[in-house]
């Protein structure tokens, strides 16, 4: 007799599944800031074993409205995939502009060994990459930043570059002023000196690192030229579709640019703005040590990030680490699993 | 406050969640036959407007044991894919060759509508998909198929083909005997004159359909020229890697050839074995008319299948069609939902 009718499904037909609410509870069990410098600590790992990884841009499918994307890797062991939709006009619907959620797998059999929202987990990840950039290209005695867009990801860009860089002080701005009331209430809580500025120019100013995190899918100049003094770090999270950029183009050529992976960044990057044979860094070669980072005081950096699959596979990994064998998973009867493995057809067959 | 820790997840936070129980329900309620018939009028509706899709060939991550893949495809309204496996080895070890599990999302917000099972919806959809292309290619009188390779797949093709074609006279070869074994066993039962026979050869004897379905990635020749005769209809479903063929190339040479999509098959169909400028037949031409399928009674054709994201699409329209809003799909706490979807962090932070 098959196993679905008699007894449930088999172990091998379940996978852990981590809900919104577990991912919830994991967070607030580890605490935001101890888990975005673990995130760290795990992407690290990964950029620093950079080349062992199967590695594509992801695959988009634009429309009107927006985006949603898949993004794959693997390295010999595991394949990691997240989706993740961004869509600017969703917020205005009342549902979140980016949702995501993901698959760890085994690459000996293919089975999946983790499903898990990547909502939350994104929101962290992307956080946990920008801090753990900026400690290799900010400048050291970095105290204050600047969040342009204060939006779903500011908070936990915050939270990351206190826990990463000793940031403690904010100075935020949004075209939507709710947003910024927002996003202070929280990060008061959170025990930051928060300054709510007019506009983008009073924010950056006095700022050593400036975050820029607009969700608009558009060419946009969040931040001009002239507002962009010499040492200044930027943080430019926002840009992620092909026609969406938010610096202006003469900021880049001041900047040395520093990049995730550029066949990627290339397609959705600030340095769409750029010829392709402009000079870039990979940042996997920074942590490595083999390309210099921030060389000195005056040098304006620029992490050009759009999110790649290896921070997604790193924070799935995270997750299996910490959830999977514990009560934040649930078993998910995801998986056909016949006794006999020919003999899916059988197994239909007994159910009935 | 936030939804969750007062009322548990709102609703936009759901995703209803067909799991392999709940599949194989769906299946035993609406009847296996049934299914597959009504999978092929989704499919086919869907190749009828083939233009319409973003397509683009499956992203594949292959590793020495097997392959992971993700199918997507979208129209103007709604975004699917599928993740699927394929490990030759996996058999042996108790596993399946082929698990699968796919989304269907909303185009407009990115948000998914459905998560569903697809190992057993794969079986399902690959045999409906099989049978709808013999309606067209098939010799009308067709009354006998030999299936070679009587693994998960072949009772499914055998079900497809009766539905759709009328075959009723089944003959079976596997080089493990206790696969066909099982397939006559359940074929049996079902009510087919089933003929196991003793190879390829005695297998292919008075029909006039011959289905391979192999999954071996080293076996490259299951036919051979001298066993294919005039009148014959080939669905060859078991290529769908980079350097795995079933048939001759000389069987290829005399047989006019129908594929799901050009770009696709050409990496992964036994069309491997040609030049690319060899003229190859779209499908989804054929079934608008605008191209002939079979136009006599000597041709040799061959579906040269792969499988591709439309396909799943179709189906995962199909389980969207029947499980949403029934007991057959179960709500699961996948997307975070905060009351203001700026708040992410709000949320988070009030879940404590």
């Amino acid at each position: 007799m098959g196993k679905i009718d008699l007894l449930g499904p088999s172990k091998l037909a379940l996978v852990p599944f981590v809900s919104v609410a577990n991912m919830m509870n994991i967070v607030n069990t580890i605490g935001a800031d101890r888990m975005i410098a673990e995130l760290a600590e795990y992407i690290e790992a990964d950029f620093r074993r950079w080349p062992l990884f199967d590695k594509t841009p992801r695959v988009a499918a634009h429309s009107k409205e927006g985006v949603i994307e898949l993004m794959p890797t693997a390295d010999a062991e595991n394949y990691g995939f997240k989706y993740v939709n961004g869509h600017p006009a969703n917020m205005a619907r009342g549902y979140q502009t980016v949702t995501a959620f993901g698959v760890l797998a085994s690459v000996a059999t293919g089975y999946p060994i983790l499903f898990t929202e990547m909502t939350v987990l994104t929101a962290l990840r992307t956080a946990a990459t920008s801090a753990l950039v900026a400690t290799y290209l900010a400048p050291k005695d970095a105290h204050t930043m600047a969040i342009i867009g204060n939006g779903a990801q500011s908070e936990f860009q915050a939270l990351a570059f206190r826990a990463l860089c000793g940031i403690n002080t904010l100075r935020l701005y949004d075209i939507d002023s709710q947003a910024t009331q927002k996003a202070m209430k929280n990060l008061k809580a959170q025990g930051f000196d928060v300054i709510a500025c007019a506009d983008a120019q009073t924010a950056v100013e006095g700022a050593q690192i400036i975050t820029t995190c607009t969700a608009d899918k558009q060419f946009a100049t969040i931040l001009s030229d002239n507002m962009v003094g010499p040492g200044i770090h930027i943080n430019a999270i926002g840009g992620d579709c092909p026609g969406k950029t938010e610096l202006h183009k003469d900021i880049l050529l001041r900047s040395d640019i520093f990049v995730e992976y550029p066949e990627q960044t290339w397609i959705e990057g600030e340095i769409q703005q750029l010829p392709q044979d402009y000079p870039i860094t990979e940042l996997w070669e920074v942590m490595l040590g083999q390309k210099p980072g921030r060389v000195d005081g005056k040098q304006i950096t620029l992490f050009d990030s759009v999110g790649f699959a290896i921070e997604d596979f790193s924070a799935l990994r995270f997750v299996h680490d910490k959830a999977v064998g514990t009560d934040f998973a649930e078993p998910l009867d995801l998986l056909a699993d016949p006794d006999d493995p020919r003999d899916l057809f059988g197994m239909l067959m007994r159910a009935r």
